[in-house]
């Protein structure tokens, strides 16, 4: 049994306790969390130690591996440490807001084989992995575009948006790292539009965005569109469409059941699609703790690593300097 | 916690270990089968005791319940040691292939308080479920038909055929249950049709059925059809339709996925349904198990109980007799 | 151009003279209705004259063929008046509510080669005509199970009802020969049961029917089931269901458009389906025309006629015999 | 009736001429076409006389309105001579490839009170109107994000390409008007990529595009995005989607029939959409006759007039701009 610890045992970090708890192949090792209470309900709850400080986690010999659930601001930090102490860590993204910093603990553990795998889960889902086997497969032939629509359902509070570090790092992240997985390449221009259409006033006050719409090409001329809202007043809508030369898939939103109701001003009525990520991701969650154990317990190299979250991280930057200048930028100009 | 013991580790004994293992308020307690690598295999994988014999579990302090997931023979004995040693049973359909067996196991446990639930997982559809509430909270004005498809994917070999105890006892006995279910009332009167249609000559070795199609109708009108199949090419599928005088409500599959493709010659394919049971009832199943913990710790009565069980049996049995003597059958006559 | 006379300009007339007018290969040839303001309505809107008599009619050199969209117990007179005129007929279903006047019918017409055809128009829906071929083309393996839902969508009015000849040889008479169509096949035994759910006393009143199901087998064990009800509170529900041992295809609904409508509440929410007949066949009734056109000018015979006409209410009256006597009736007991 | 001539009798003038002839309220009067053959079939169908030129039309008293569909270079001076002749006009899109003629077009008829309705045709596609009635009636909020996808089956061949004016004036032409249409607001800056994916070489030689993706916003920041396609291998692909702070709403594909299919590698897989925009597009074809019908006999302004179809055309030009310059172009910049 593999053990692993988590570090953050907030909503994310308990839903990562539990999926490990349940892996027929690894074990809950200890916890811990700055705030204690939430590392003592995580521990009381499965049945583990909490640790004193991170520190001790990464020292401890009960522990195999790592999963980082905690504030954004520490994942970079935990990364040079899961290395230094030859952990294999999965880290939830982004890796930090800021490129210099992530290209700075790029250099740091540069050559490093400890396994970094970064928290992508939307890689894992199966609908969206079936899609992307769909292309992989030649199902569809070659692939022209793809489309991601990626929005929450209810826009968050001033105080998520205060340190979130805007919507293209914190949200939009996740469809750019999905974007170069469908796409199975580099975008290598993008084009960005955003505004704040849900609460102008609080995002002029931020400097921040609540809707965006995007188009990227690759080096060979495929394209790729992301569109996002804070507020999907239907609920949380993921969905991705790949368009190739001999047809088209789709991964479509997921329903709490399949019932369909009919009356007089209706036809077909779907349930509300299931609300918010934990639900809607819970299968690509475990799957993700699954390719970590997998990974490890095999020597091969995590399916989605540091270099991505690097990736979907320039891709950001690229955005907000589209954003600003009303330019394409290239990649390389945020390298 | 509650403890519960499993008799019988088949596929859907180790299933339901498995389920009884992560629910918050239970336990495994011990195991039993009569095939001992069965209970052995299960045992380890829980880190549990294997009990000797079925009556070491009844008898066992500590066992607070039992799920009897055993040969449908040995059902009515269980249920009568489970009265008798004041053991709460959640107990797999039928109870018994034999309408004489049921009835006599009634009057022997008749006037007792412990609790007997019955497996019909399917009641525990939250699609199902939500059709029948829209029922209940009026979605759909007053209910006048119910059409419950049912059909297996592939037709099961043989040796199954054999033991099974004839379509209607072993697989329709489902519907017969859902339809009481949906309809909020008893049949009270039934015509059925049936025959050997994939395997005639099987069929006709056995005297039994490979598809039938049956129609019913309560004291005061409500008319419920059931169509079944031992074979549906394109997986298992359960459904359940709803007409009321407001408007309708349907309970649909579930699949794998939720990717849709397109090609020259198609569109809006979607993958295939969830095969077989155990994937398509999942959630079924435990809420199944939860409906069974809360009735014990809370002290109400099942949900779905003997005396369901019992009904079931005589909506089998009527439906036999239509089929052999070409008439309606009223429920009285096979009471 | 196939010069077509209507007999009877009620709404039904009146929709198949527009489409005869519209059909490149025939002309309305003149128009009748015993009650004058409406064959003058049409007359007057197409241009064409007004017979004074249905015998006119008959007499007339200026007519090719004839469609009767009389008053149902003036067909058989119609098609035995076509027969001895020569003239091909497509008539309105059905022949007769009395089979002892439609066998005397088809005595009198026995051997003729004029034309007739039943304005069965269902067959000729291009998807339940799709889901028939995909059984012809073996795309579904042997078949084995049908299923029709069959569903008006308001109560008529009680004056309807009077003369109407009950719900099973005015309405369910269209499903019984979609079964027939279906199946490829003879139903040799039918089981019915219905009942007043809507309107219990008015249905009590005139001894009818409001919502029915009925089960039927061939001779080799095909199964059908057909459910009716005069009130859907969604819509006109028509749907066709083929189970064969390869996979199974249903001919569903169509709708107003293909809007798909999200709100807090629900998803994937459709518009209300196309309502009633004349909107939902439109195209049915068009391609109904085509193909009488085209069996009276390629001499072949109509793909529906009048024994199918006959087969259907043989089915009817099985089905009656069948709820007062509670059994099962074989078609050989009505012939 | 009003009295309305054909200029112009390829396909989409044929199919114009069987609904003006369908009309209730309009008749054809006569037809004209550069190449004789097409107006001698045109004519003849219809049983109407041929003008020899074009100038007959205009000048004769026979003809109440004229309907455009003939190459587009002849668009804007049809226009003019309408408008001299003080017939109303509904004319094909796009006006011109130039916006420089278009402009002049405008300065010369400008003041003019006679009718004249652009050819866009999917405005008056039931399934779009509905959804844009949805954000009209305030169902789903404000709108915030359109999203439009609008992909041919084919790729036509070269001939068509060498004169089409590129695939933004003649193929997006279509989206840029449904864009406003659906926004009910003007679009003021317009971001595009595209390129030549499906047939690379063809794309450079020809200086065109075959794929494209285009993102817009409103000076109040609504968002829209459009992708292209010059080959879907999945049929004609129309879809227009809303995003509102209250909802969504999505008009969808329309399909042959609605027959869903089911095997052993495939579930609920629909027919083929309708193919190609003369079937898609036939419900609203036959509405843009009437709404110009209705106009001319109201006296009412075009529900889409000549500005939309100058509008269409600047926003063409700007996506052009975008293109080579790679940057965000404003509206005004192509004024």
């Amino acid at each position: 049994m593999l053990k692993i610890a988590i570090l953050g045992c907030g909503r994310i970090g308990q839903m990562h306790a539990a999926n490990i708890a349940q892996h027929p192949k690894a074990d809950l090792a200890m916890v811990y969390d700055v705030y204690h209470p939430y590392a003592e309900m995580t521990a009381t709850r499965h049945g583990v130690s909490i640790a004193s400080t991170a520190s001790d986690v990464f020292a401890s010999i009960e522990v195999d591996a790592v999963l980082v659930a905690t504030t954004t601001d520490t994942h970079a930090d935990f990364i040079e440490m899961a290395v230094e102490a030859s952990k294999p860590i999965l880290c939830e993204k982004p890796i930090d807001l800021s490129l210099d910093r992530v290209n700075a603990c790029a250099a740091k553990i540069v050559g490093t084989d400890v396994p970094i795998q970064l928290g992508f889960n939307r890689r894992f889902d199966p609908g969206h992995r079936a899609a992307r086997n769909a292309v992989v497969n030649g199902d569809i032939g070659d692939l022209h575009q793809v489309i991601i629509t990626s929005r929450d359902p209810d826009m968050p509070p001033r105080s998520y948006y205060e340190t979130a570090g805007g919507l293209l790092r914190d949200m939009t992240i996740h469809d750019f790292d999905l974007a170069r997985f469908m796409l199975g390449d580099e975008p290598s221009e993008v084009f960005a539009m955003g505004g704040g259409l849900i609460d102008p006033k609080m995002m002029t006050d931020l400097e921040d965005l609540d809707t965006a719409m995007i188009i990227m090409q690759t080096a060979d001329g495929k394209q790729c569109h992301i569109n996002n809202s804070r507020t999907a007043g239907y609920g949380y809508d993921q969905r991705v469409e790949l368009l190739g030369t001999k047809g088209m898939v789709q991964s479509e939103n997921k329903k709490e059941h399949e019932v369909r109701r009919f009356s007089s001003t209706q036809t077909e009525t779907c349930a509300p699609y299931l609300n918010f990520f934990i639900e809607r991701y819970k299968e690509a969650f475990n799957a993700e703790i699954d390719a970590f154990v997998t990974a490890i317990t095999t020597g091969s190299k995590p399916e989605v690593g540091f270099e991505d979250g690097r990736r979907a991280l320039m891709l950001a930057e690229a955005a907000y300097l589209s954003i600003s200048q009303k330019r394409s930028v290239r990649i390389e100009e945020v390298g």
